[in-house]
């Protein structure tokens, strides 16, 4: 028998609004992954920008991850400064003034390696001081999302373009994030293999090594195999969040990450007012969800209205003896945890239902 | 002639992602409310939670503001040891453990009154030691929002219910945000005057004075007059925002704080990619917005997509010799400024065009 979210995330023992960690959950999540990727040939670089925190980081690295990704040079110093020794810049960096001296500091304590998707941004980034065999780079390839990144076919040429330039060509990347939504995830995995592989063939027919194809997110993982990709990148998984529930990607006992809140005010019957609103949960909402956040002990709860401080819970589907009332408190599930991290200075962390310890999200505001 | 807002921000001068403010704009913005409010017999009680900065408080202090709206008692307790003397927590707050002991601490810094929507929250507050004849309240009613608050009928049992417990009954409080949307302003606007008319009505009849009808947001503030509101409580105003220009409330030049992006990515003729994604913009989008955040200064340009480091520009409908390139800066206004606020330790302050200071954002984080 599952605990109660409540009895999880220990919603007796804290103030509200709080953000609190279920370390086992999280622990199960890294296994998990960290399983998936070994059984299936795939090398592990989790997402750093989830979680923003070294404590997390150790742990996937001690799980098997190869190191870390990230989704700037600021998450890079932080996780560099923790002891982490192979980041990935997932991400088409364009230099700044202070790029380069960053970049010395930063390759001298790493493996560094970041992403490019044109000949302009890997002239600006080999132009750059003492750039010479001190980074690697990764060119992107677009999958289907129409973000960043090339045609898998123009890879070989701008792969290239990085041998030319003196720079050291590592392999080649996407994200498959038309994969989000219900149903979306295995024509997104098709997607993803089909042009990694593609880009790979570019790259060794303009004669160059290809040994890496980078690819992943967490709704997209479970139904990838290698040998292409050849490592994956997801984030979320550490922590799920409404949207993967939703997606089924996993259940509600495997979010490991949640806001405790306070109902404030039951204006009427079937509708109650929460004070954690968007400057906790986040505003995410995505079309195709239903709210804007999981209630897992109240089911048929759903957060129908979302302001700062405020979250508007329409409970009527919910069953009469489970409605909270005024003062009672909840759990909620934000919708994207990556957001909802990036609101918070200190996660809360429960263990056996206590809160036991607090982690530092040590790479917030780390945007440049 | 107006300046660019490439110019307003001092673009040229910045890192990025960074969000500045035009202290100019500022400064009109502040005045123009401050003007308006006056003009129409009305107090003007800025909402704080929008910059959270002691240093625009001052300035709505100094051109004439009563006090300060704000959302939790963290926030207040910012602005009270700054020395703003009149604090209102507009939120029907519910109190925790160590409610009592800050309400005491906060109460010896200022003039406290906070809001409340029920007879159980009006008793619990109550019942907290030391409360008496040092918190105000303001009885929340509902003018059409369905978020938290009464009805504007019951507001005189209420108000009743909060003076036989002992505490201050000061008046009543709403707010109109059912007024965002274009074409909705005008009927919020009515349904908020109606709605403190009724509350008003009710206290009197109950037998209570009922010296405040507080109300107000900035899509509706222009179109109202005193004397019922007493009080407007706009918070967005002193900033604006993407939103605001698209309902008319303001022009692209009124807006007075921006993120200022680079171009990292032109994957194809047409399509952009900024580094300014929505751990800086933030990821409001309301249905009838069409995009992510305001170019400005790129007429046409739509931000159809919005990642946490990745801000996907369509520039098809830009004039082709104004379409940015590969590593240009452009401006990017966010869609609801409180939430990019929120996400920023500082904002950079810029004069005639140029960066000549930082303000803290000291409430950040502040949500209980």
């Amino acid at each position: 028998v599952s605990s109660s979210a409540f009895e999880r995330f220990g919603a007796a023992g804290v103030d509200t609004p709080s953000v609190v960690v279920d370390a086992a959950a999280l622990d199960r999540n890294v296994a998990v992954m960290a399983d998936h990727a070994r059984a299936k040939g795939m090398a592990l670089r989790p997402h750093a920008k989830t979680h923003k925190c070294p404590t997390v980081a150790q742990r996937q690295l001690a799980a098997g991850a190869v190191g870390l990704s990230v989704a700037t040079f600021g998450e890079a110093e932080v996780f560099a400064a923790a002891g982490v020794e192979d980041l990935f810049v997932a991400y088409p960096l364009w230099p700044q003034p202070d790029t380069a001296g960053r970049l010395d500091a930063l390759a001298g304590r790493c493996r560094l390696s970041v992403g490019a998707d044109s000949a302009i941004a890997v002239a600006a980034l080999a132009a750059m001081p003492g750039v010479a065999g001190r980074l690697g780079i990764l060119v992107e390839v677009d999958c289907g999302l129409r973000r960043s990144g090339v045609a898998p076919s123009q890879a070989g040429e701008l792969g290239r373009a990085v041998a030319d330039s003196g720079l050291e060509l590592r392999g080649v990347f996407t994200f498959p994030g038309h994969g989000y939504g219900p149903g979306r995830a295995p024509a997104a995995i098709d997607d993803e293999q089909r042009a990694l592989g593609t880009a790979r063939e570019a790259v060794v027919a303009a004669g160059l090594p290809c040994p890496v194809t980078s690819g992943g997110s967490t709704p997209t993982a479970a139904g990838t195999t290698g040998p292409v990709p050849s490592e994956l990148r997801p984030g979320v998984y550490v922590f799920n969040d409404a949207q993967q529930v939703a997606m089924g990607v996993c259940a509600p006992d495997d979010v490991a990450l949640a806001a405790v809140a306070t109902v404030v005010s039951v204006p009427e019957p079937g509708r109650i007012v929460l004070d954690a609103g968007s400057k906790v949960l986040g505003p995410d909402r995505p079309a195709w969800m239903d709210g804007h956040g999981l209630l897992p002990d109240h089911r048929g709860a759903v957060v129908t209205g979302l302001w700062e401080h405020h979250a508007v819970v329409d409970t009527t589907s919910v069953d009469p003896g489970n409605r909270p009332k005024l003062g009672d408190r909840v759990v909620v599930v934000p919708n994207h945890v990556c957001i909802a991290v990036n609101l918070c200075p200190v996660l809360l962390v429960a263990e056996a239902g206590r809160v036991v310890t607090r982690w530092e999200v040590a790479a917030r505001d780390r945007n440049r």
